[in-house]
């Protein structure tokens, strides 16, 4: 039987020897025997990760997700585990720069003037001149990065391992009372959670920014919703703990929150450089060579 | 009588051998005798100007804005006027990628639906690879294209004089079917006034965004009004015609329209800059040097 590949696509180049089939995540899968590669759909539940347990001819599974641990418990032994690193990068830092300057240049209260066609004019912050501390700085925190630089923010950055240029996480407390921006990318782990709690909040000065696009669990919810609720800081959130936050939850509301429902990631910037990365991960798949982004 | 000069801010250095007064454009205005050098405070309404005709003494006028036209008719024959190129454009730079971010990441849809705390979620556009006519290439333009830059969008250049890299406003009608965002960053001039007509928006390629931060005679507000109201175009204004946009004007309501009241230039990244001008053209004013920036 010809080696099958399960793809989310019909529209990407498949090599020689390689017979293709589509499933989007939606309906009824097709036939599950002799699929070799399985190419997840992006963010589409639970029921595309359930069919893994269903291939016996099961060789590799391409995630386009940065973050597999959830996938991992379900990939079988010997079977190969790659993820979408880099795929989200631009549209994560996109999506990060939308919020920053949706709270500096007062969207919110642009877009609430608009339903009543209010030409009332104020003053706002910048972005410009303001020191921004990117806590994680791996391949997304560059990304945004490279858009701080671009409107002349003052960009500190901050990740777990120290190394020439990037502080250590060790030393926040010292960086935060300086910093009127902070934007979290991290991943959820045990290290990272609870990392922003209420001592660390409180070192932030009079009207910072708390923004976070990597996972809810860095930051103690309750303490930040109590500053905000304050006044004291104000958030913009991609992500929270929990997740949906419950229609009720006061987080929602406040007058210095934005918060999108976790919608950084998905973007049009995703699609092009991901049938890239799957077109790639097929031909070396065909001609027996390693994958790339290997996890396990 | 010693020299005096009338600053709009008490914390800027001034050189010996010139007396200082602060009026911030609001309450009474101190004594006018014997002010040689009027910095003008900035966006605040039709008095400070007025004050031009009661300084016999005056040598110079600093404007903060970039655009002085209205100001020309009250300065008299013999006073320098000056004007504030160049103070703005990061603030300026900064609203354009806000207005961009807000209409291709959807904020107004998360903005709407934080209102009623739902976590729905949905794919949105992004502005990696999008491309992207800056029309208009001053220092503003440039100050846009560095972020769009930053951000992988394949930016095409068009200014009124063609050179180099740059294209000519009279290839507009070339270019418009290829560009999803267009950026026009054009003063009000007889030749830049309509330049954006039916035509031009019709030749746009459906779903295109159309951002305005100039001055809004640059587009014919109906015909876009019409293209909106169809779905077939977007748009994100911070200028428009008139201004300010009448409460009653369909253009604040519809779904594909955001609008900021010309508030683009108005943000704390202007005064560092401002004040270092200031503190600049006081010095060369002490001297006896040329000013910057003059304009008349």
């Amino acid at each position: 039987m010809t080696p099958r590949v399960l793809l989310p696509w019909s529209d990407v180049a498949v090599p020689a020897g390689l017979e293709a089939a589509c499933y989007d995540g939606t309906g009824t899968p097709p036939g599950l025997d002799g699929v070799e590669f399985y190419v997840l759909p992006y963010d589409s539940g639970p029921q595309p990760p359930e069919l893994i347990a269903r291939m016996p001819s099961l060789k590799a599974v391409q995630s386009l997700s940065a973050g597999v641990d959830s996938l991992r418990p379900l990939i079988p032994a010997g079977v190969t585990l790659a993820n979408g690193r880099g795929l989200h990068d631009l549209s994560v830092a996109e999506h990060t720069l939308a919020l920053i300057l949706a709270a500096q240049r007062n969207l919110p209260r642009w877009f609430r003037q608009q339903r009543t066609g209010s030409w009332d004019r104020e003053h706002t912050r910048s972005l410009a001149d303001e020191r921004v501390l990117l806590v994680g700085y791996g391949s997304i925190g560059q990304a945004i990065e490279r858009y701080l630089l671009a409107g002349e923010a003052d960009v500190v950055r901050v990740a777990s391992t120290p190394r020439a240029g990037v502080h250590g996480v060790d030393e926040l407390a010292d960086l935060l009372p300086g910093a009127s921006i902070v934007v979290l990318i991290l991943p959820d782990t045990p290290a990272t959670r609870g990392l922003i709690g209420a001592p660390e909040l409180a070192a932030l000065p009079d009207g910072a920014l708390v923004v976070n696009v990597g996972r809810g669990t860095a930051i103690d919810t309750a303490a930040l919703t109590k500053e905000v609720s304050d006044g004291r800081l104000r958030a913009a959130l991609d992500v929270v703990d929990p997740e949906p936050l419950p229609p009720e939850h006061p987080l929602w509301q406040l007058p210095g929150s934005i918060i999108t429902p976790h919608v950084a990631g998905g973007s049009d910037s995703f699609y092009p450089r991901a049938k890239r990365l799957v077109e790639q991960q097929l031909e070396r798949f065909a001609r027996g060579e390693p994958l790339l982004n290997v996890v396990r």
